[in-house]
Parts: structure tokens; C-alpha cells; sequence
């Protein structure tokens, strides 16, 4: 396919032409989709309708040990909850607290607790001058947003290809006593659907930080989330590699049943070291009698054991592939060779990553809205809402039906060519 | 019956050794019994096992204005939620925000959002050199465990037969700006089971605290926890009152249905007013996606509405009738006039508070757990677990069989008369 660049002034005004009229009969159309998000479909949903069922007036509710899941207590969680996500994220139950029903909200209480009371013994962050973060991006906005919220400066750093670039990781980190911790979606990435490479977690788990409670916020959303059976990225295991290379409290893990069963009614967890559970106890003992037992109960009994979430994870993918493939092969039949823009072909998560020439992001992203197609915002996938380059956008496959997402996907073409087009004509 | 007090040291020997040897025995008797925790009784649990049949594989589990429960979204409750639970607290909908399964946890939550954060745009409560909180004593240890985490310092306020000493927390909290807040459990307090009276209430409405910060921690945990369906205790909303008085904005209401459904698994609310709410939701939109709307619509459809949930806590209320009128009969029977202790007859609650002589709590508790009986520790019902007369005993009746409870309220009974007797003698 001819690139744009390559085209002349002409040619382009006469291409420009022919996709307004296109877009023109898309605006028309009256389509009304929101893919700001990325939420399971429907469909999906409807795959965990079984988890109703498990638990019923006559069932027993107690655990392995004993305990009755209906009374108050358990802290950190039954047994049984913490095997079946321990196996989901490859660490022993022991090291593990199961939380309520949202990760993100544990990661804020992480950040929350070592601003009033320190990690491990070191000053409460709310009486440093200056805390900062290190936020890979493009990357998850409501990351960026906890960070913000607390006044922590936030320092981007490139994601390449096989993660952040671990470079400019290792020189920020062993030189800034202030720098506090890094932001990690490390399989397949949101947003862009990259899995750290083997040496990126080998040099992460080797870092030697300048300050002693620096924490690697190791969110594992979609470890699970493959879009293929066999041919799946795979992680290596940080806590692990942690402890192997000498740095064994250097890791917050956090997971969650989220996209895996009910969105907003899952169980999350929490994985680390035992120093650090320690330290994290201490908290929790304060902040809550335990969270909700009888839905870690649902969700052992619903699945049974990690085969019963992998097996149940194919039903997802079954659902999710032909997404993320109409999107995919379209932007390859469409863009390919325009010279518009570059994409990553994910093999699981829940997004598509589309980096636009520079300076076109919000102008795709409104026009598509105009079109009736609302997206995440530009600029969402970085801290502080900016990215400087003004050209990532955030692709969100997963919750439109797949007729509604061929039209998407069509108008969102027709919008990166028209918005390319524009720009590269000023220079023409 | 003949006081301690007026009896001559020989008789008082002759008693003792009586007792001494009734206590033997029950030491023999091999009881092994926790009665530390308020916690509901198998029996009181399993009125809830219809809950886990509302919903099923076959229910439409969306809300009234058409959300799907199982998916992302609604950060401050589904609709119905909230009127179900403002209809028990007597709050209008648009005043709440339904959280998680524990409101403790939303306490603690507000405590730590008004140390980074402040409350309403005041200073955060981290950067200010002192915060001080009001705590009525006896009440519970869980709250003072939160103020105490973060080293807030806390004060005793005497509790009277109306609530709190109000001349005494007019006083403070109009001269100290430090003082920022006061724990309350305002109906069948924890642990004596007093309701604020509605002078109480009206003179809290109508603080003038230093602090514009100042919010009255106001946790409704046993609202509607009546043992008898006329003979109840009323308590004026304080919310409105608050409102008549010029003072919107002074409190934070809590309340769950903890002691209603499943304890660890019910869903917890707070209540207050807009602009309190609008500070709370900044926070709430960056530390959660929401709660758990499935359990929310689960508590709904079993109750349909506050007449439900009513009807309900009758059943409860037969059940734990008989456990208070055991024990408060057998203390009338055995220590009334005996001049070794005060109690109070509550009409809800979960608990009976023992007021021994001086210096006689803990060696109280202690011989208790001798003889196989776990209570809650003396000077729990205290900030930093203090308490300066050494007297408060709180007895937690709910858990244990009728049987077990008879038991452990004749134990009781010999060890509160060992211990007094031993008291008294050293005066002879």
C-alpha cells in the first residue's frame, strides 16, 4: 500500500475527499458506542452466571479448616482462596492476602499506608519533601491517578518492545532516594499488550534502589488473559527472581478475578514477601475484621482449581479472539504502509495500542466521537493526562459486540487516515 | 441480698471457700468457650441462607435503571442499595455511598483520607503537629485501635446513662482546634448498650467545635438490632438534626448489615451531607472502580425493602432475647445488692457491660479464663487499653448456645463474687 508521505499534494486532496464522504455517511448513521473502557462484554459475563449457583441455602459454608465463612474474621483470607490464586499467579498460598472485590483498590491502600505510616519501619512518605514514581508509558491512567492523588511526581519512562526501557530504570532508581516505586502491567501490557521480556524481569529483580522502601507495583491484570492456547507470552515469576537475585521484599504482586468473573464482584490479591506481609498485616488488622469470605468460598468452589480458571479463561479468549483480530487485520489491511501510525499485535490483555503520527491522538480520538464512537481520551494513558508526543491511543476491543466493532474499527480507520492526511498536508 | 460489704470477715472467708469450691469444680468441668468477639450465632446465620438463592444462573441481574451488576462501574452504589439501607438509618438515598462488607473499614477509610487529604479542604490532618479524637468510655476497642494507628491522641469522655458527658465535649471540642473528631455508637452502644438520649443528640447538633474539620464519627451499628418489637429504644436522626442546627456538614453516619446477613459478607454504607459527599467521592473515584453490586442487589432482592429487612431482624432478635434475659437474670439473681457491680439492662445491642468493683476487671477476666471461659479482655473497651478504674467487664452473649451461655454466665458470676470478696477482705 502507497504512503501517504509518499503521496503528492494532489493525490492526497483527492484521497481526503473520497474519506470525507465516507465519514460523512458514518456520522449519519447515528452510532452511539462507548469503548472508553476496558469491560468485558456481555457474553462474557455470561459465562460466570454457573458462580450463582455454587453456594445455596443448603450448602455448607465452611472452609477447609473449619472455619464458617458466614462470621466475622480470617484477615488475610480462607486457605483454599489463596492456593487457587496463588496457582493463577505462580506464588505459595503463603505469601498471599486475599483482598475484597477491586486490586486497584489494594494498590491504593498500598500507597495510602506508606504515605501515613512508612514501608517497613522506613519514614512515612507524608513526611518526605519529595516522593516520585516511575510510570512506564504509555500505561494504565488509574495507576497514574492514585499517584497523583497523593502528590507523588510522576517520571515517565519509555516502554519498548520488551518493557520499560531498563536503562533508564536502573540509572533513575539507583540515583533518586526519592523514587519510591514503579507502576508495572508486565503481561500484556495496558495498553499497548506487551509481556516483559525475560531479561527486562531479570534486570528489574537486580536493581539496586537508592531508597530502601522502593516497591516494584507488580500489576499482574492479566496474567490469565491469553487470546490463544498454545502460542502465549509467557512471564517470569518476579517474587522469585526477587528472592533469587538477593532483593526478596522488593515486590507488591497484585491480581484479581475481575475479568475473569464478575467485574465489580471478584476477590483481588496480594502477593509479596513475608516481611512485607508483615508490615501490611499490621495495617489490616486495623482497617478491617476481613473481607468477603463467602465469595472467595464462590470462587473456589465455582472453579475448583487452576484448571477450572484456565479452562474457564478459553471460553474468554473464544470470545475476545475474533475482536481482537477484526481490529487487528483491519488496521493491517487499511494502514499498513500508509505510514500512519504503528500497532503491536497482542496475544492477550484487553487492549490495542494505535500510536498515530505525532500530533494526531485528540484529533482522532474527537472526530471519532463525532462519529458517535467514544474512545479513551488521548493523553489518558499517561501521568498527568499529556503525552507529549500527542500520538497514542488507546484501543478497547472487548465490550462492543463484534458487528458494532467492524463499524468501529471502519470509522476509526477512516478517522486516522483523514486526521493523517490533514498533517502531513501541512508540510506539503 | 446481703452486700459484701456489710459482711464480717469470717462470713466473707465462709463464702469464699464455698465458692472456691463451686469454681473448682466448673475449672474440672473442662469448658472451652470464646465469648471475646461480638459475634452472630450459627443460628443467627443461617436465617440468611436464603440470600445465596435470590440470585441464580437464570436472574436478570440488572438494577432498576438498566446497569449490569456483574460489570464495571456505579463507584458509589446501585440506586435500590440505597434506599434500602437509607431507609434503615432514616437517611434520604442521595445522601449515601454504599462501600464493601465491612463499615469499619469505611471508618478507617475516612481517617486515613483525612490525614493525606484533609477533610473539605482543610489542612491534612499529617501536617498539623497534634490531633486529638473524643473517645466515650467504655466504647469500642476497634475504633480506638484506628485513632491509635494513627497516632491521634485520644481522650476519655465519661459515658452517663443519656451518652456521652456532653458538658464535657461541649467544652473541648469549642476550646481545642487539635480535637477533629469523636467515635460514637449512638443506639445500644458498644459495650453497655445505652442510646443516646435526645438531649444528647441535640446538643451534638449543636456543637461549636473549634476545628471547622471537626466530624462526629457517628457509626449506627446496631440501628435496628431491637431485642423486643415495642419496648425500643428511639434515637433522633442526626443527620437532619444536624442540619436543623446549622451544622450539615458534621457528620459522618455509618452503618452495615453486618449483624443482619453474613458478617463478613454484607455491605456497609455511610451517610452525609452533599458537600461532605462531593469531598469523599473525589477520593472514592481514584481508590475503586465500586464495590460489589452483585451482593448489593443480592441484599435488595432478599429483602425487597426496610419492612423485610424489620421482619428479619425479629427473628434475630428471638433468638438473642432469651441469651440477654438469661444472663442479665441470672446477674439480678446473683450480684443484685450484693455491692459488687453495676450493669445495665439493654434493649438492643450485642453486648452486656459489667462494672465490677474497682482494680477487679482484669482479675475477673483472668479467673474466668481458667475456667475455660474467653471473654473480651479487660481494658479492651479502652483507648490504648486502659482502663483507669479497672472495672469494665463487656460480656459478648450472642455467639454461644443457651447452654454454653448459662455455663459461662454462672462462672462469671462465682469469679466476679471470688474476686470481690478478695477486694473486700483487704479492707477488713
Amino acid at each position: 500500500m502507497q504512503s501517504y508521505q509518499e503521496m503528492s499534494k494532489e493525490e492526497l486532496l483527492q484521497e481526503k475527499a473520497k474519506l470525507s464522504a465516507v465519514y460523512k455517511k458514518y456520522q449519519q448513521s447515528g452510532l452511539k458506542l462507548d469503548m472508553s473502557r476496558g469491560k468485558p462484554s456481555t457474553e462474557q459475563l455470561d459465562l460466570s452466571m454457573g458462580m450463582l449457583d455454587v453456594l445455596n441455602r443448603d450448602s455448607d459454608l465452611k472452609c477447609e479448616d473449619g472455619t464458617d465463612c458466614r462470621n466475622y474474621g480470617v484477615v488475610d483470607g480462607i486457605h483454599e482462596a489463596k492456593v487457587l490464586l496463588g496457582d493463577m499467579i505462580e506464588c505459595h498460598p503463603d505469601n498471599i492476602i486475599i483482598y475484597g472485590n477491586s486490586s486497584l483498590n489494594v494498590m491504593y491502600d498500598c500507597i495510602s499506608r506508606s504515605m501515613t505510616h512508612g514501608v517497613m519501619g522506613n519514614t512515612p512518605w507524608c513526611k518526605l519533601d519529595k516522593v516520585k514514581f516511575l510510570c512506564p508509558v504509555p500505561g494504565y491512567d488509574r495507576h497514574f491517578a492514585i499517584t497523583e492523588y497523593f502528590g507523588i511526581e510522576m517520571i515517565n519512562v519509555p516502554m519498548l518492545p520488551t518493557g520499560p526501557d531498563m536503562d533508564m530504570v536502573e540509572k533513575l532508581v539507583s540515583e533518586d532516594e526519592a523514587i519510591k516505586g514503579i507502576w508495572c502491567v508486565p503481561k500484556y501490557s495496558n495498553p499497548q499488550g506487551i509481556t516483559y521480556s525475560d531479561e527486562t524481569v531479570r534486570r528489574f529483580a537486580r536493581l539496586k534502589p537508592a531508597a530502601k522502601d522502593f516497591r516494584i507495583y507488580w500489576d499482574n491484570a492479566y496474567g490469565v488473559h491469553h487470546l490463544y492456547d498454545i502460542d502465549q507470552d509467557n512471564l517470569i515469576e518476579i517474587l522469585a527472581e526477587c528472592k533469587r537475585a538477593g532483593n526478596p521484599d522488593m515486590v507488591y504482586k497484585f491480581c484479581s478475578t475481575s475479568k475473569i468473573t464478575f467485574s465489580g464482584s471478584g476477590i483481588a490479591a496480594l502477593a509479596t514477601s513475608l516481611n512485607n506481609l508483615e508490615d501490611i498485616k499490621k495495617q489490616l488488622s486495623i482497617a478491617t475484621i476481613g473481607h468477603d469470605k463467602v465469595n472467595q468460598l464462590r470462587h473456589v468452589r465455582f472453579f475448583g482449581d487452576i484448571h477450572g480458571v484456565m479452562e474457564h479463561m478459553k471460553k474468554h479468549a473464544d470470545i475476545l479472539r475474533p475482536k481482537f483480530e477484526l481490529v487487528l487485520d483491519t488496521l493491517d489491511q487499511e494502514l499498513a504502509g500508509r505510514g500512519v501510525g504503528s500497532w503491536i499485535r497482542p496475544k492477550g490483555g484487553y487492549f490495542i495500542c494505535f500510536e498515530s503520527l505525532e500530533g494526531c491522538a485528540k484529533a482522532i480520538v474527537s472526530k471519532a466521537k463525532k462519529a458517535g464512537m467514544v474512545m479513551t481520551p488521548a493523553g489518558a494513558p499517561f501521568p498527568y493526562g499529556k503525552d507529549p508526543k500527542d500520538s497514542v491511543i488507546r484501543i478497547a476491543p472487548t465490550y462492543p459486540t463484534l458487528e458494532d466493532l467492524r463499524l468501529a474499527t471502519d470509522i476509526f480507520v477512516v478517522c486516522v487516515k483523514l486526521v493523517s492526511i490533514d498533517k502531513i498536508l501541512e508540510t506539503k
